[in-house]
């Protein structure tokens, strides 16, 4: 008999490799986390949501809106004002693509990707990722039993001529019936940094097109756009920020086949977990009714306290403050990674987001089982090996000589710290690095 | 081509036949609805609410604490003391089975229902569930492709005797193997109101442990504990309270066959969307990733705010309070239904919950498209029709001759002159209902 009595997808779902990091960490006091991918503590907007939250619960009418059930698609309010804010940050006119009737809220955008992955994907089926992309979008395809295929990355986003090279292999090999989606994380990319251009999207949306009627139906661009918000204003240093990129959503027969996923966790408190999605009508429909069989919507209460930080301007009071606050962190990293680490590592400078993903020279493992990891843990640093950003793709070999650095949760003073340790974890493995 | 990608589960998952009847209710001001499993909107702690909110963000320690990521299986302290509540209201000794390790907090128990599903079951797999049983579940079942078996009930619960003939029938058709779990909403069930007798849980385990090595794996009982903190107070007239009985939990061998599903959203807010489970080792941790997956954890503010309601005795304040005011509601209903209704209908009264189950003459149809519903929404009041709350089950004929009937959300008033409306709508058909 059988110990447990698990389905495919009980088996199948593995336990996220953060976790191991995580505990990692935990063990080890003295320890400088340059790993998770947790916000700055100090910022948390603490006395805005208390006034916003004496506000809401102040008057009985209010207050038992708030704490009551609310619908599945999410606060009215609050779906208007993320469709008005969306078509604003696009700078673009009214357009059909952003009705507050195709918006969905979730908690967090996790719970979108996820739902979107089960609405769209059969085991099987194939999702075009990153090379690299967000490691827990390549747990929810592995659990799924989906496979993933790595879409090379260039500077300015994904290598556009890559991709058509994998949709033409896979028409070759009979397999593009599989391909549902071409999953973006389209700014400061979750581990890399990047940001792809309007540009880019708008031509991918006609590249996934192209291929559709081999495929036999849409091939929809998921935009996970979770880091958008956390942009460097240009007064930071690190660059002159470039005009943000309108997302995919503003581009040519967008309404039928981009779903956009963003949140405001992370730009606002990630212990409030409200996302959203923007999504085509049928898409959204099964969206919805999974929606309501997970949990019949999210809480109320956290989206009420939303729907208040929007209309009332303190989210975007405290998102100016918190993007100087996150530039001024990655410049602290920044600085600290020009004046410590060997010249044979490279990084391009992100312009928002967490993270910066540094390249050493391919000869340096830097996975879990590295040496450079263990030195790395020796003097108390940890990093995210970049392997764990990169998809199962039997038609490549695994990268391993890459670093998600975060300086999202680290103190500046720990980020300067940290980054002095990794260069001394370096400094035994310089021959291999080609110094 | 076709017009969408979606996958078998996208097409499969169906609107929930509720959000119809919601409809009709949105678009009928003047309709009294005793169908929504609303709570009492008057009851919402509100100040309760402000006041533990207001400690909770009063210092940056603890506020920053509320407002930052938490942990995939939830707040510590929440756990803890979730854990400990549960092994005090079951009266039992320390035991192994209430560990908080094994408590995984989730958004309301409806997410914990959709995981353990999706962590237990494969498409063609099979659920008994009590007949009838609470629709959203049947939802969940129907989307993941799952078949339902109908296991009868009797005043106390299910009937021993048919799930063993269930089971027994199930090993002669050799499909034992796809049977994974027993579905029991155990307290004061919705739709019913029935309470299942603690000995009927514990027969109930026995019962699936026989048939286990046939299936050649575990066959869990799923307890759904949703309704159990909405008892009502002995005091209240309806009925002498009865010893409540323990959870499954408390039963020989359920730390490895029981997953308890509870919730603290609707006997304190239901804004405020917090459940929970309480799980066997190996189905804990494949929950526990599938968790992860979903959404890496429950907002943290919300966790914190229950535990601190918990910690402060906010919480229990406010629970007997509003167990107070249900049971007042409960007993209108009751006496209104004795006043009004023809002598063909009967019911059980609930000792707690939501709901009351009205069952008319079999020959009386209650169903969406039928007459008598048509007549109710004439008179301006709504029911859910109680073929809504049954499997699908080639092995029986879906009964369509029950209303559930809800004293939650309505006012007392609105439930005495809706219970009217009701009475008068059955009039017309003394005849068909045997009068």
């Amino acid at each position: 008999m059988n110990s447990h009595a698990l389905s495919a997808l009980g088996r199948r779902t593995e336990a996220p490799p953060i976790s191991w990091l995580m505990a990692t960490a935990l063990a080890r006091p003295r320890l400088i986390s340059l790993a998770a991918g947790f916000t700055d503590n100090e910022s948390l907007p603490v006395p805005e949501v208390r006034e916003l939250l004496a506000e809401l619960l102040g008057s009985g009418r209010t207050g038992q809106a708030a704490l009551q059930y609310g619908t599945t698609a999410g606060d009215p309010a609050l779906r208007e004002l993320t469709a008005c804010r969306l078509q604003s940050l696009d700078g673009g006119p009214e357009s059909g693509a952003y009705s507050p009737q195709r918006v969905l809220i979730t908690n967090g955008s996790q719970q979108m990707l996820y739902i979107v992955t089960e609405a769209l994907c059969d085991p099987g089926d194939i999702v075009l990722v990153e090379d690299p992309t967000y490691f827990v979008y390549l747990g929810i395809i592995q659990s799924h039993g989906l496979q993933a295929r790595g879409v090379r990355m260039q500077a300015d986003g994904i290598d556009l001529a890559h991709l058509e090279a994998v949709l033409a292999g896979l028409k070759r090999k009979g397999q593009l019936s599989r391909v549902k989606l071409l999953y973006l994380v389209s700014y400061y990319q979750n581990p890399s940094g990047v940001t792809t251009s309007f540009e880019k999207k708008a031509c991918a949306l006609k590249v996934l097109r192209a291929y559709e009627r081999a495929a036999g139906h849409p091939i929809y661009l998921l935009e996970d756009a979770a880091y958008r918000e956390l942009r460097f204003p240009a007064a930071a240093g690190t660059e002159v920020a470039a005009p943000e990129p309108a997302s995919a959503l503003a581009a040519r027969g967008s309404a039928s086949r981009v779903i956009y996923a963003g949140t405001y966790s992370k730009p606002f408190a990630t212990g409030v977990r409200v996302g959203f999605g923007l999504l085509p009508e049928s898409v959204f429909t099964a969206a919805w009714r999974i929606k309501g069989n997970h949990d019949f919507g999210s809480s109320n209460l956290l989206q009420q306290l939303l729907a208040r930080a929007l209309a009332s301007g303190r989210y975007e009071q405290h998102l100016n403050a918190l993007q100087k606050r996150y530039a001024r962190k990655a410049q602290a990293m920044l600085a600290g990674m020009a004046a410590e680490f060997p010249a044979t590592v490279r990084w391009q400078a992100p312009a928002g987001g967490l993270y910066v993903w540094a390249r050493l020279s391919p000869r340096l493992k830097s996975g879990m089982k590295s040496k450079l990891f263990r030195a790395a843990l020796d003097k108390e640093v940890l990093y995210v090996p970049g392997e764990l950003c990169y998809a199962e793709d039997a038609s490549r070999p695994r990268p391993n000589h890459e670093l998600r650095l975060s300086f999202g949760a680290a103190t500046e003073a720990n980020i300067r710290a940290g980054i002095k340790r990794l260069a001394a974890a370096f400094a035994p493995f310089a021959q291999e690095a080609g110094d």
